[in-house]
């Protein structure tokens, strides 16, 4: 017996040193098609484990959850810990392969944003996932799906987290998998590292990996998440913008007023946040709060020119969304996304609608969401429009204001920043190791694989290279329409099924790349 | 037996044609002071029973409760229908007094704005009436009341409609019981007319009276509805605003992107929502839609020097709700409500706070509060609104957008009106009903009671002199900060108490006043 084991495992290795990126891919693929039913009946349990960052009750389910698909596909698993209490862990494991010099390290989050099921449209649940034909918005509908029907490719399975980022962990842990079960070793040493609080903005990430410098240490790090491209091609990410949120409270009176009795005489913080508010863009998006777009390092020449590689998925996108006049004055995308940007998240005052009443609001909310482009510092960015804030007149606090504060000032508001935010991160595209990455990519499709500079979303990638020294590189999976983020988050199979086959040719880069 | 009757009621008739206006205060006063109980007890059960204007399930409890405490009054019920189905019925009743020449018709609406029990604090629900030590925002608590036990006058009974409107139906019935408990017949024929529909902006109201015309008729229609003065003394008023309600709903992109991958380029709605609202006003409230205040005819020299006879409430309005600098630029509250009025009722987009997600919102909504005055138009003042949007480059549709729509127009925007509104209305002063009108309530205290021109709110007025040719004079009875369209709404015990001398006194005017 014992010597049967050793005699398959140096076969093993032995395939790995000689089979070719096609005939790998080709196993890949084969495996896939062959368990495309009991992947999705795990993945489907997986998404149903509520996974809201701040729910402490569920997320422990999550981990327990990602374990045990570790433990069955044979990797050790454990879960690291930051320094302070109450932080949710991330799970890690590591396979050692003989002979191999080099390590890839694959990251993805567990955690998922907030939900708010009211918002969910057409009977679909934030952690129910049932399958969708096409897209809500394009007259998709619920597919009644029983365990072990053929499978389409194109339908979508519905859930937070089914695209972000429950699917980087799916398609990771599949790729070793299908190389395992097709008896081909991977190339390299490989790492898993699976975050808990990427939704919260990555809090805790730094105490991980300062606590764990050792464990870590890889020659690139392959940070799974994010949307592929519009066009649906396979895409690299280079870098991605930092964030920070700014929460905003106007107050009006003390309490909300009848609008007959008080109208033209309590000020309405409703209008005077829209005013505030109003001042911040011009009508193309592009933002006024003075200085907002300084500090900020310019692309360079090789970056600009991969931007200009890639087709401008605007008008395809206008079609798409149906939007007629898109911000930003005509230019691509991808210009635009390597830009420092402000958005509204949300506006809050009373009720609209049928739950409107004729009341003048006590208060008046909104929350900003900011993203840092390289050169961008987080609290300086917020001490622009803090500083704008001031300019228009504003006392700005930390808290709802006392009797001596409203006496005192005309124009209050509370701005505060819910998490810190981070800053913004880009890898030099013409590194060894990114080439190697590239080329992997490449040998799993016909086309041009797209490789982008910047994605517009946040990932805390400079913590990688500023605790661990190393690069990251971003292969993003999922479908572009996903809402991530928003209502009716979804999948679409033929996405997944295609992240497994990209995970496992990285899995395979060989150091002659 | 039947001797004895007609001799008791020889008695109270004959005593109604001497008893002073002194003698009946006292005697409705001691009977306020006996009953208090008991009169609690009912009103909280009243209270109790649910009555946002579209409820068709609980609406009809409403009226069964009120035809009960007619019943038990000795006064003979019935309901009156519009002409369109399933219009809330007023309940209507009549006494008819032997030797009385004259009629006074008294209006109370039992119906109450729509609740969101999410907003009520502090324990507080919309329809579990509990006294409260004093209003929540000065710290109030819930009294643990048991049947039965000593009332504090300063307590205030929580519930909506306690204040808006079903005070009205308590004080006017209870003034009858009072006068007909202590053996005083009434110096006037009395009619009671309970509406169900006031908070809808009584749609119908029209259509009951044209049915109903002969059974209306009376010389003066008291209208018991609204806050008294903010200075806490009795108050009448001679007219009121009209008003009409706009909402606004801005689109985006068909569905909520993701700030990051998107931010720049989808245009966001709720900026989009904000620069188009910050327009309509300046920094001190005026309104700056063109011709906003054409249209309204001025207040009279007579209604001028009214105004000016009651102090401003600004400065201690500003103390109690918080307030350092209101709108108005320094005028006097009175003279700000005799003006038109626009205010947003309430903002939503997407999330905000703990809820916020990073996504641009796929629309922004606000709903819009117009108040009119004499001379303004309700269409007129609605297209003003409309012309504005326009000349902001707004497509206005009065439907979701199609994908057409969303293809031809850069900016779109669903601009609709829930209810119809309507036009405001004022009573002359000077009228002799008005002048003895104004007597009565003057019997009840000694201090001059407040006489205002307007009121700030709106009652369909216009509809007494339109349909019924009557003049109708507002009799307010509950406190100013009563919280009337809001959460935790409310109403200080006494107002009741001194609400119930008052419609006595009006029920005494005699004809020689």
């Amino acid at each position: 017996m014992k010597i049967l084991y050793r005699l398959l495992l140096l076969t093993s290795c032995c395939a790995s040193f000689t089979i070719s990126a096609q005939t790998v891919h080709e196993k890949v693929k084969q495996f896939v098609q062959l368990n495309k039913n009991s992947l999705t009946d795990e993945y489907i349990n997986f998404v149903a484990i509520p996974n809201v960052s701040g729910d402490s009750e569920n997320i422990p389910l999550n981990t327990a959850f990602i374990q045990k698909m570790m433990e069955q596909r044979g990797i050790k698993s454990e879960l690291l810990h930051g320094t302070t209490e109450g932080v949710n862990p991330a799970v890690y494991g590591e396979i050692k392969v003989p002979g191999a010099t080099r390590t890839i390290a694959f990251y993805a989050h567990y955690d998922g944003q907030p939900v708010n099921p009211k918002q969910w449209t057409n009977g679909l649940e934030p952690f129910k996932p049932v399958f969708i034909t096409k897209a809500v918005e394009h007259g998709g509908t619920i597919i009644d799906y029983k365990q072990g029907q053929p499978l389409n490719d194109d339908w979508r399975l519905t859930g937070r987290g089914s695209a972000e980022d429950k699917a980087g962990v799916m398609t990771i842990l599949n790729a070793y998998d299908a190389l395992k079960r097709s008896g081909i070793a991977p190339a390299n040493n490989i790492k898993f590292f699976f975050e808990g609080e990427e939704e919260i903005g990555s809090p805790h990430l730094d105490e991980i990996f300062r606590n764990n410098k050792e464990k870590l240490q890889a020659n690139v790090w392959i940070i799974v998440d994010g949307p592929r491209d519009v066009s649906g091609k396979k895409t690299i990410v280079f870098g991605a913008r930092g964030y920070v949120n700014i929460d905003l409270t106007v107050y009006g009176a003390k309490r909300p007023l009848h609008s007959g009795n008080y109208g033209n005489w309590a000020p309405n913080p409703a209008m005077r946040l829209a005013q505030l508010l109003a001042g911040m863009q011009d009508d193309k998006g592009n933002v006024l709060i003075p200085g907002f777009y300084d500090d900020m390092i310019p692309l360079t020449p090789e970056e600009r020119n991969a931007i200009a590689a890639i087709p401008d998925a605007g008008e395809a996108l206008k079609q798409e969304l149906g939007v007629a006049k898109p911000d930003g004055d005509g230019k691509p995308l991808l210009e635009l996304l390597s830009l420092p940007s402000l958005s509204i998240d949300g506006i809050q005052s009373a009720n609209t609608g049928k739950l409107a009443t004729n009341v003048i609001p006590a208060t008046a909310e909104a929350s900003l969401n900011l993203r840092l482009v390289p050169g961008n510092d987080v609290q300086r960015q917020v001490q622009k429009v803090k500083d704008y804030i001031q300019a228009k007149g504003y006392h700005i606090l930390d808290h709802d204001p006392t009797d001596e504060e409203r006496a005192q000032f005309g124009f209050l508001i509370k701005v505060t920043t819910i998490s810190g935010g981070y800053i913004a991160q880009r890898t030099p595209m013409n590194l060894a190791i990114a080439q190697s990455v590239i080329k992997a990519v490449q040998s799993t499709v016909d086309y041009p694989v797209l490789l982008k500079p910047m994605m517009g979303g946040s990932l805390p990638l400079f913590l990688f290279e500023k605790y661990l020294g190393t690069k990251p590189v971003v292969i993003p999976v999922v479908n572009y329409d996903n809402n991530q983020h928003a209502e009716n988050e979804n999948v679409q199979m033929r996405f997944l099924w295609e992240g497994i086959e990209t995970m496992a040719a990285i899995m395979m880069i060989k150091s002659q790349n």
